[in-house]
């Protein structure tokens, strides 16, 4: 299993061109998670190979158009659909508001169950935990309450080293009793200790960090510190900076800062205001302060 | 001045391919009106040669997603891009609480007017007037409240005839009294009768009448008849009958025979369920008891 994160759209708050609004999906093994979804997403799932009866998760980071007219729609296909999975959807208060007024006003009710988990603004908390791994909310900075995300993939239990196996022939109870910790001891009595029949799994846990909406803000740091991908936005470049500090958006040069102090593997930048018709630019003025950078662009899949 | 239609989507409750789902511009010399908007509308407005800024009113026929789940988007990106000009939105009356809650969520507070008009369902009324024309709205028979809107020029008044205006070069004033229906008297006292001096014009008014969802019903044939362009849904064809008065929606055939009763001059259908890949088939069948159909077509451009 792999994180993936597949960039369905990514200019900022108004369509233009060919370039829709903030929308990723992140593939997790057989789940696909949302993150924002904006008008126009549910349209490009097919070409751009996400199947929609795997998206398990929805994550909001805030309640700007642009990171959300395209959820309701979206809701209400998996219904005309038939889905019978249940949903989970994650933002503020009002999302489910909103959500719930469509529904109403279009006499619908889903085929499905829908699970509404509120997030709170301006808090870092555990929204969602499994055996593979754990999903943040971390407060950014923006003009209306706004939430970067974090998903991080657990470590793997030390492996049995294949000697031992071949060896010693053990039970997947046995197995299992090891893998927690205990010795091993044979027919004859011999202890072998834990130490000398495991191995640390080579599996590498990803942690891909999400910034959909802020401000330059360096309080974000300890959240992302370390992550293989961030996601940053860099609506604007550097001759912009006093549009970005005005509108609560940071430049391409600031994401890069962001990225080196936060010591992350890779930076994906987007978000970019509709000025831009090329992109080139931004992810030059990035790669001055960050190397690694990516410029999101549509359909493009990254391996975290 | 004439009336013209652009198709901007033509597919029924979900995107299907690059079909996208009820949303339609009418081109009436300066200004646009938009005639339901679904998810996606804006995106098509600039390839379809639709400016943004001559859209003056918008008009849902009801409350299903794939007729407004545009909407919303639309306005904001009006007022992103600053507009100043006061806007109409026609619908009922929770289609208001909608907007005013993604508004207010999103901290915005739009830089232009917009007027909102509620429609009463089941109710025929007038919705609109100017010198030039008329809009009602009328029910139509669906599983939520739902109205079609007409869309009729005004005739226009009596011409002077050239040879009159030629030899007595009369004043502004004095040609709008001749057509305000007054004789005209020379510098010499001579009365020249009105008849005598006026000709009817030449311009034929258009009517416009439009059916988003509908089951068959032959109610609404009182208000449509005789129009120059009827649009009436046919999201299924006969086979699929049952279906269609199940979920109160039409079928090609039933669409035109309520064309060929209501005498109009060209059927327009539309709002094709996603099954069908081709629309040939219910052209055909729509033709076998309508030979004046057109099939909808995003992107299609028809003179009324």
């Amino acid at each position: 299993m792999s994180l993936q994160l597949v960039v369905i759209g990514c200019g900022s708050a108004t369509p233009a061109g060919n370039r829709i609004s903030s929308s990723f999906a992140l593939k997790k093994g057989n789940e696909v998670f949302l993150i924002d979804c904006s008008e126009g997403s549910q349209m490009r799932l097919k070409p751009y190979g996400i199947r929609m009866n795997k998206i398990s998760r929805i994550f909001i980071s805030h309640l700007h158009g642009d990171h959300y007219f395209g959820l309701v729609g979206l809701l209400s296909t998996f219904h005309l659909f038939g889905r019978k999975d249940e949903l989970h959807v994650y933002g503020h208060s009002l999302l489910k508001e909103i959500i719930d007024i469509q529904m109403k006003v279009g006499n619908t009710s889903l085929s499905y169950p829908l699970h509404f988990h509120e997030i709170e603004a301006e808090k870092n908390a555990l929204i969602y935990e499994d055996d593979a791994m754990t999903i943040e909310t971390f407060p950014l900075i923006h003009s209306i309450p706004t939430n970067g995300f974090l998903f991080k993939e657990k470590g793997r239990p030390l492996n049995l080293k294949k000697d031992f196996v071949k060896t010693y022939n053990p039970s997947v109870d046995c197995m299992q009793s090891i893998k927690e910790g205990n010795d091993f001891m044979d027919s004859d009595g011999h202890v072998l200790l834990h130490k000398e029949i495991t191995e640390p799994s080579s599996f590498k846990p990803k942690i891909f960090a999400y910034c959909s909406d802020t401000v330059y803000t360096e309080t974000i740091i300890p959240y992302i510190k370390g992550a293989d991908l961030l996601y940053h936005e860099a609506t604007f470049m550097d001759d912009m900076l006093y549009a970005a500090k005005d509108k609560l958006h940071a430049t391409a040069s600031q994401a890069a800062r962001i990225a080196a102090t936060a010591e992350v593997k890779a930076l994906l930048i987007g978000h970019y205001s509709a000025r831009y018709a090329s992109i080139d630019p931004l992810l030059e003025e990035a790669k001055r302060f960050f190397p690694n950078t990516i410029a999101a662009e549509e359909g493009l899949v990254i391996e975290v």
